[in-house]
């Protein structure tokens, strides 16, 4: 049976594709993209993981049990105690410390995301808080999946190997996964066919705000 | 087909017999409860409807569509532009001044129906929220059915009349009419039956914090 | 004394210049504007009433006392029960139907500014949900009081003479100054020198993303 | 200069001191308290500390910065990842496994304080969340000192040494510690006078909350 992430993201396939597939990944994976499109991109998104820190701390809020509770602190630590750190790192290696980021203004498509996320979790259940995290932690483990299949002699030389590997690597996969197994137990719980329609709808207006998210990194570039 | 309401009220007929029956009420229908009891219940009450406006204007943040926006706007004028006026005015019938309740400290049993409705509501969704607001609104409906139905005369000469007339008459009979079907229609939406433990389990936590509140105001006659 | 809004406007100056007086309303106010960005900005913003009552419910909510909910619940009413009403005028005018306007995805900038501020509202207190609430609120105002002022002699021909009257006419100037007044007696209570600054980017954010917003109808007619 | 909790404690003193001094705290350090008084509460101690970890969760939430962010995740790892685990291994000495905990209906008293905490929050700021959390966090460290100092010489015979020796061990007390400096740089950015009245009635409420919670114990053994 497929799960509920599958099924949300077979009904927004084209929105979906738009996002996996956008112009940055595919110049990102050949190592076309331009340095200061990957630079904009990876300080907005430290700036993004402060806010997705806050989104897990919320669904640790809206937990319905204990259970529940001990699956959003899982992912609070993943991020918290070892993403960010991993992020800093890479950050550095551009040229970017930490005092750096944490000054820089948030971009319009950071805002627009994030608060999309939290605001839809704060209003909703953990249900609808886990459908708008889902096209970040879920299609990031889908891009990482697509490159290491497309290249399958291991790593090229491209400068965004790095990032590439977190994401095709074993531990994110297995949050990934595990995210994604989550979500059905919710689902079985909170799921009816009379709420799909506006699951749907956040999932894909989730999805769009990640396209845009590239989309700001690529025209940092021009 | 039954309500939501009253599933949810067979499912815990003893503790909704509790509140429906106790003794403050019984007392108050045949006029021998002590006035000081009924002093302190009303000054509470009026502290109670400040948190409850909170609730319904929660409400209309939790919804889902402007529809339901609407149902919690016309609760949350029904009780902010109407009930809490009259219940200044019955209070001062008492010798209570406005600024007399606003000053008093709030009793634990009001804390505590006030905030367990408030909290549930902003965990939860918008069904979470009206089943814990449903003892108060639908409970208070029954009383002053049962009245009604007890004294079909008219009017006794009790002291506590004009209060058992604002819950019997036409328009809180109406509004609480309005609740429940709107309950139902949330209920199409978003009820399953995994989750329907948790909520009967909030309806049965409320009711019991409903007779605790009754109990506040008998203890205050002791 | 300057007010609060007056000081936060002065102190974030260059964004807000940007905002009040952007080519959109510049073209708004001289007739030049291409019909298709007004339809876009009209729709849009019917939506992004609906959140902005949700922002009024929630600050009805976190009110810490009975005339702050008052005042959240006076601006409730004046959009859900007028101003929406209006829009719905306004848009019949250019042949969008109520349900047009609801069935609408909402756009990247409408959701990026109306999430921005539900969710600043429910992270902090009243004074951050006000102060990401002031640039659309009072910037409204001074654009309707600088187009009356630069046509001192009445209306135009403009096509845009409807909205444009809404917004510099006595209704509206004096929702703006109350709702000013209040931010007012809210600062009093909750502002600090230590917290300034993070209510100031607050403020800059808010107007970047109205900003925004104006693009987003122009880039429509391209 | 004395801490903002020392402030508070000083302006709530006799509420303070019910608490602190409670029969039901005294009887715990002399040994006489019937064991089905220490039993009640303890199971519910637990239920308790399933909402205080949410507690904390939105404490991570409503942090202003990332250091406010990791501080809140800290204190919420105390408790899921130690605190709890602790519990029930005392609750397994006293023949109640993790499964009847979960199991148990909450208490009024747990319910009204636990939601108290976690709305005062989630209405107000940081702040507010962590005065609300203070009674409960340094007065528990106050009642394990106040405890070791009446018994220098070492552990007594009581049944409830385990209990006592916990809270009044380095572990605890410097996590208290951690709390009330943390509250203190908090109260340097968002504390005014004008708001003062209003915390000190949190904290009052919050104490007399715990008082009642310490109650519940007592009345399970008559």
């Amino acid at each position: 049976m497929p799960s509920f992430f599958e099924r949300l993201r077979a009904d927004s396939i084209a929105v979906w594709q738009d996002y996996i597939c956008h112009e940055f990944v595919n110049r990102l994976s050949d190592g076309s993209l331009p340095e200061e499109a990957f630079r904009t991109y990876l300080a907005q998104d430290y700036l993004f993981l402060i806010q997705f820190s806050r989104a897990h701390a919320l669904a640790v809020y809206k937990a319905g049990n204990l259970s529940d509770m001990h699956e959003g602190l899982a992912g609070l630590k993943a991020i918290m105690d070892t993403e960010m750190d991993l992020h800093v790192g890479l950050c550095a290696g551009w040229g970017l410390s930490k005092s750096d980021l944490e000054a820089l203004p948030e971009a319009s498509q950071t805002i627009a995301y994030t608060r999309f996320v939290l605001e839809t979790g704060l209003r909703g259940d953990l249900l609808d808080l886990q459908v708008a995290l889902a096209p970040c932690i879920l299609g990031y483990a889908e891009i990482g999946r697509l490159n290491e299949e497309a290249q399958p002699q291991g790593p090229t030389s491209s400068a965004y190997r790095n990032w590439l590997d977190e994401y095709s690597g074993k531990a994110y996969q297995s949050v990934a996964q595990a995210f994604s197994d989550w979500m059905d137990r919710t689902a079985e719980r909170y799921l009816t066919e009379a709420r799909y329609p506006s699951l749907l709808k956040t999932f894909s207006q989730a999805s769009t705000l990640e396209t845009d998210f590239w989309q700001m990194g690529l025209n940092a570039a021009q």
